[in-house]
């Protein structure tokens, strides 16, 4: 394991919650690797009628506490080292709040950017039938993650129920409504997000009222996250995403922000002043909201 | 990949056959991957009471022609990269001889000469356990490899019959003749080389008899390949292995060598001239057998 | 398909529906036409020793919303058009109370009160056989229908849970309190009827007290709709069985013919004016409870 | 059941056996109707991206002796009365065998000339899953007919293989040899016409050297059956196909005749006199075989 | 069936209850015998190396009101006869209570004074092994008994799970909370007779302050009544263990007698005045608790 | 275990056996006590419309050589003992001829010559459910014994092929010729016998021509060892059953015999001098045949 990988980092946090709790040492050897990771070669046929081979990840970290749990993610940077980290990770998560699951993390090597919604109905069922000797609603259940939605959760339920022969919702969490979803797990995160920061403010005994948030990262999570804050008397006064960052002292409008983000998939196209992305993080505010990719700050 | 990696060399012989048979790309994009490769995570608790945690794998490179085989190994430097390579190899093997098999293989991280019995035993038995998901006799059938023998078959099919409730001789290969195993097994492979050889020089027209041989790795396949050899009237006249290299320009006396061999489990305790093990590879001899580990002549 | 069988009408139905709502037609068309249906030969041995086949079908029309549900029905007039068309029905139903299942319905052509019980067991448990390939908690659930009672599902359950070696409660429903049939089932059909009259008068502002109704087929469904309609106040005039057609302007005392049908198993039996049973469809009366065979109105 | 369908005709072929050998009514009563018949929709996407729902069948006449076996038939005429017949047909034929199969047929309506090969496939695959409750090797194994090729079986293997994780080549017969089909499958009709036809000549004391041959449907069975018999001495004069029928009284070139069919799919496109095709089965002939579509003869 | 065996009891007050209801004797006879009874041979290796062959017991009395439910006890007495009395008498108090389930009871011939915590282990593992095949959520589900406990039952789920391959928790009631397990589950039984004898004390229209109390059997059941009845105005004067009996007209101090035997595991550890324990039937009281093995009262 | 039951006798051979060999230890205490015994109930309903409650047996007394194997007994004498000593033999019996199976034993307590066929039909059936938890081609596989024939076999073959839903000949062994029985195996233990007998007087260097025989049990072994040694020329001078015993100094005629037993039942309605039946043990013979129960010299 090289010295500055994700992984590695999950270890370095594990030995260092370990040391303070004092765990027997025998039970941090258990923890300290991941249970199983399975590598797929995934081939599909593109639309242009040719083969191509991605690789998929599946790393089950450990079951102690009941069946695995944790998101699929698409993204050209994915690696066994990332989806090891993320599923570590949401073992301890599932762990501190006394979940009856484990942790998980999947991912496929490709820009789903770059792929039609045909190859990736195709990608999603073939990554589905590869992984699918570990995967159960005893046994793991997929989630979604970066670049994949409720439709790619639909795909992997309907793969998974063909193979059994029968409608099996309990395979995947964050499917549509319409097969069995739950409600309000769209804007969950943000929700969660907004919740714990108003609950830190009261115990920190300031006030949230015209508090100033900075979101790096407006999409789902962020953006309702802003939204809720936003709701509760905070002032959202910078957003970002790939294209760029907006910001307003006196707060962004954010459900105008939403909605110009549901149309073009960018915040830089709704009018108002913008910096550099990376200046985001140097904003001077009460809240930063970090809800882009992991280990943004050092 | 790193590109002097075995995997990525199994790739490229893969390459330069596929150019010569005209390879349909399509079919090539398939074959240049391992089909999925699992890595687990083994704890079992050692005679002195602590826990430790191997690393093993199981990779099975293409199931096109049936269920995949291939052997486990137990050496300090098996990694994935290995597996990888050694279960395309077996893929090729099973193919070029039509037999309804894809190949596989499988590995463990750890000394096995440091190892109680008891400890091997309890590791098998646990690396059986966590590539269960992927392994039956319709999937995937494991066999003895270096540091691995029949015990350690038995192990593994005492396992997966466990698991099952009933008795599964075919769930792997070289397992005890007691339990199913095949007669002649041991023998095989270096039978095998012997009879190739033997057919070698009569397609080339040369004699066999007092033919000069020599033998890296004088263990159970260059054993038997030096006795079946020297029946058939050839001469071996060097024979190595880890520690060191007996010579013997008339001939080593082979059964007393193997005899030597079994009980002290080295050839240098045989009586007779050594030179150093590496000289081997350069001496005058017909015919040179590499029966060692892999990838040793450049 | 004939023109003027009832699956033909089920279509019709379907079609009328999807332009109205300007259904998708690739949807359409794969609503149009049953899923599946199973017909199977159930020879079972009489009490007269000899054997006598039967024939049986089990349709599964839909099953994108979860596991099939849907009655099984014994009657000489069984057919699989009856059942093809039944079960679509089933699936509507279902769907537009976004009920988490699918539509289905089974029969077998036969004329049970020409059959002892045990004969009847005997057919059930051989019918439940037959189908077993397609049954299950999670694929499909049969229900009573006309001439199968609880009992029927009793037969059905033990043969499904003798199959799988355990008490399988959810294989059915409708069945037997004491073997965790759900309380009230017996009487909720009846009683949804008459809640849906009852909310209908609220919705149209009319008054239920003192409003005529007309009960065709006065069995467990009309016979307790009728039941619940007179204690919420409203005057049941007239009542047909296949023995024949009960009036009574000042309404009949509902409680004392249940009574009556209970121990004859016919209206008629019951004091009071008759009239050709064919005549009820003419009453002119503020409700009509059509609770015998489907497609009776024209 | 029609009078004049197929089933029904096989019925009565039973019913005439049955009072020859005194079989006992109890039996009959079971042989006389098909054990179970699945009918299932199939949605495919066709290449233009709609969907299209064939109808397809799935008649297991009678398992007595064993899994039953039988072919798939793609044809616009396909229906379940011919299915049902076809299946039963094949249960006589495995029993007087004494072979451990018992009969069964499936079948698709679709007219596979108008289907591209991707189509084809995707309705194979999708016509195996749906029949996939009652398809196994110890239960039911499906084999080529009309319109379906060792390619057809290779697409269905591989779907059911897919379905239990691995390889299964024992659930369809006439598969592809390279996935492990028997070796002289294709000619193995025609050369049992061929032989039959020689041991009847025998058994008659008559002279095969000679004999005159007509040949109704010259393809897969028709050909390779002229092919052994001409090779036996007799001689073929007439064979047709759907395009036509050609004559030579001195005897046909069937070597070239086969090849020319190979290359063009029809028999007129070689040289020679043509005859209207009704015409062959009224040829002055010693020999007529008819080897088309059943039912030929009245 | 001896005369005075348990199981003769059990059956004779069956009979008694059959008279008293009118039971219906097709019923009683198959309600008069255990349903299934497996004895499997247990071959540990003790931790000194050696073999020693246990032997084990499983009785499931009957399962038609749901799976059979029952503890497993480790007691040198244990008997076939035992486990089938205790199995009939489970299915009694599950069927008068109208639960789900069915009776069942297990055992070991064993000391489990005079085995290690891991022979305890290997004892248990190998127990679930053995009796597998008829154990399940759905079929028999275990519960700690006589010296067993939460420990015990951790060790059967998680024998069961690594079968499955998933973690089980149905599988055993009585499990650590931290596995699952019920919390209040460890002091129920010693509540549920609290409160029965406060209610049997309500019903007498008696005082239930100041009555006097003996518990034979001072263990988990035992020392929960008494701390529970005690802190409901009772007042405890005797109370004996294995080691003896503890006597005090004035009330034994529960939460001290309590703590004294989870520290030293008897109860003559703690000061007062001691009788033998024999004695303690013969106690002047108002209510005798007799929580020590069945059988006590003649 | 009492000291005289045939199971205390099975393991006292084996103590000896153990001795002889110089078994080790460990190995000998798993081999003196039966892996696992179920006891089951089996309710069936008589042709008087009762029920009644049989008691039956399956012992699985070791299977470290394969799945066990053994028959099914029906006799009032059936008992725990004797199934448990007769899979003890088969053990012994399989590991002796070195083949691939463990031994087993059943039986059901009954007097199977007062229950109709039906009867037995049904009892059979509810027996094969009854231990069908532990049976299997892999696990355990049935197979005729005294009382039971191959109609038994073909009874439990079709109750577990209807279970698993596929006909599974390989359940049993035994089994009628139509439904896939060896040829042969009627007569197969009768040749044995007379194979045997013939070797060892050659090993003697004895003649067999002219030898005197009896034999005890003239039935299916008895009559058929009789036959073959007959046909070598022996002479068998006398043959008893249950009914009584014949004999003839000059040689019985044996397939005179054999006639009058298939059509009669019994050897005593044959012509010819007649004996008490316990007598036949003490004839002067040169072979004593015993091949009525076992146990019956002293």
């Amino acid at each position: 394991m090289i010295d500055d990988s994700l992984a590695r980092k999950a270890q370095k946090q594990l030995y260092k919650a370990a040391r303070e709790i004092k765990l027997d040492t025998n039970i941090l050897k258990i923890l300290e690797n991941p249970m199983r990771t399975l590598k797929v070669s995934i081939p599909i046929k593109l639309d242009n009628g040719k083969i191509k081979v991605f690789t998929g990840f599946r790393c089950q970290y450990n079951n102690a506490k009941g069946p695995t749990k944790g998101g699929v993610r698409y993204h050209p940077d994915v690696s066994e080292d990332e989806v090891v980290a993320l599923a570590a990770w949401m073992t301890w998560k599932c762990a501190l709040l006394d979940l009856p699951y484990g942790g998980a993390k999947g991912g496929i090597i490709c820009d789903p950017t770059k792929l039609s919604e045909t190859e990736l109905e195709r990608l999603t069922r073939r990554y589905t039938t590869e992984i699918m000797p570990i995967l159960g609603p005893h046994i793991d259940i997929p989630a979604p993650d970066v670049y994949t939605t409720s439709k790619t959760m639909a795909w992997i339920m309907d793969t998974f129920s063909m193979f059994k022969g029968y409608t099996e919702p309990s395979i995947v969490t964050g499917k549509p409504e319409i097969l069995g979803g739950s409600k309000g797990r769209k804007e969950a995160t943000g929700r969660g997000l907004a919740i714990i920061t108003r609950e830190f403010f009261k115990a920190q005994k300031k006030k949230l009222k015209g508090a100033k948030i900075a979101v790096q990262g407006f999409g789902n999570v962020g953006g309702h996250a802003a939204l809720f804050l936003s709701q509760m008397g905070a002032t959202v006064v910078a957003a970002s995403d790939v294209s760029g960052c907006l910001v307003n002292p006196d707060g962004l409008d954010i459900p105008e922000l939403m909605e110009c983000v549901e149309k073009h998939a960018c915040v830089i196209k709704h009018p108002g002043k913008q910096i550099d992305k990376e200046e985001l993080l140097f904003q001077d505010v009460d809240i930063l909201i970090p809800a882009a990719l992991e280990d943004q700050i050092h």
